[in-house]
């Protein structure tokens, strides 16, 4: 038996979130089924992160087992035949070790948010950003998420449905930056809570329309009330972007 | 009357072009129409560039005239309201004397070619940039590229169907660099023939590959003869970016 890990690019739109549900495709469900396409095994997909639906991967990690000879090109190739043409892209096929676990072994998550502030219509990113009419003071919110950094209760910025045992992260960083007329908010960590990016830059947005003060972001964080988040902001403006091992 | 010029963003993916045709939806109509639906004239839209079907706009121009006393801003947001939900946003409405031209006017065009090239299908960007599958050099790439600047008989880069009374043309620059994965071509021009940019890209393609040396390129410039020109690179790679006045 092989441990083949998978680094996975997807369009999050069409589907329910990774994880496989009953009310819709899912992005684990579609490449499980084309592994059984290709080569008949049911095999069982482990993720590094359960994206939300709507949510994008730029390079999601999963691994799976498979009894094969084959090469790991091969099964890449041969995994984006089956999965065409839907926006699920294997980038990359290699073989692990047997103590590899796309989500116990992941040391650090990194995300991307994608804000574009503008009046008109996003005729070309429509999907693929969050549209807000204000502008934005990204230097302000840089400023603010500074204080978000380090070992927190994250319960703030935290889904209420979120099954993490305890709701102390911590963030590696976090930054806000203008680039090609579009404002990115990064986020690392070696894990976040559920929603803890969208509930972050939503409440983010409100320091960059000059609503809150970077103290109200920072007073929101230590209350540690899930009451106290700004509105979270939409998935399809989050992106997966890397796992590091 | 007054003349508005419209700045404008559009995905051609869903449009026979700019220019209205019997045969499908075009952008030009769609506009014209939503001038119609807002204010009941029947205005005629001139544009800084016909671009062919499935060619995107990140700043298209084009003018019309309108006997109104509504603000710009009023008329950009009532256009963007009765485009929805289609894929075209007028990014800025603005008064121009009666002199002004969308198309004559025009002092230079700026055109960008997205390429991607990697193995694994584009989950992401399908539509929106030209998938091919060896390693481009683009440094060899923008090197050859210089030989098509200045003033030169462009018919190995012009479309059979190119209704321009001369084949004659000065490309003002042209360039090839690398940027977030993927190879751009820039190029800027007074005016372009048909299909020009994506001719000489599909070109410039063989020479990122090593199929063409820099001297093929220039010979089959100074050939003048449509059979020299590589395969014509794709329509859904290619975006107005800009036009000058």
């Amino acid at each position: 038996m092989r441990r083949i890990k998978l680094t996975i690019e997807y369009d999050g739109g069409p589907y329910v979130g990774w994880q496989h549900q009953e009310n819709g495709p899912s992005v684990q469900e579609a490449i499980e089924k084309a592994i059984y396409d290709f080569c008949g095994a049911e095999a069982r997909l482990f993720t590094a992160g359960r994206t939300d639906a709507g949510v994008h991967a730029l390079g999601q990690v999963a691994h799976f087992d498979l009894d094969t000879e084959l090469s790991t090109g091969t099964i890449r190739d041969a995994l984006n035949q089956h999965l065409r043409p839907q926006p699920i892209a294997v980038l990359k096929a290699e073989d692990v070790n047997g103590e590899f676990h796309a989500r116990f072994s992941a040391k650090r998550r990194h995300y991307l948010y994608r804000i574009i502030a503008r009046r008109a219509p996003l005729a070309l990113e429509k999907t693929r950003a969050w549209q807000v009419f204000r502008p934005l003071d990204a230097a302000a919110m840089h400023e603010a998420a500074q204080a978000l950094t380090g070992k927190h209760d994250f319960t703030t910025f935290r889904a209420t449905q979120c099954q993490a045992d305890s709701p102390v992260k911590t963030l590696d960083e976090i930054n806000v930056f203008e680039t090609g007329g579009e404002v990115h908010v990064t986020a690392s960590a070696k894990s976040f809570l559920h929603s803890q990016v969208r509930s972050m830059v939503g409440s983010l947005k409100l320091v960059g329309e000059g609503k809150w003060a970077a103290t109200d972001l920072k007073d929101a964080l230590d209350a540690a009330d899930r009451t106290r988040c700004g509105p979270v902001a939409p998935a399809h403006g989050l992106y997966l972007a890397r796992v590091d091992y």
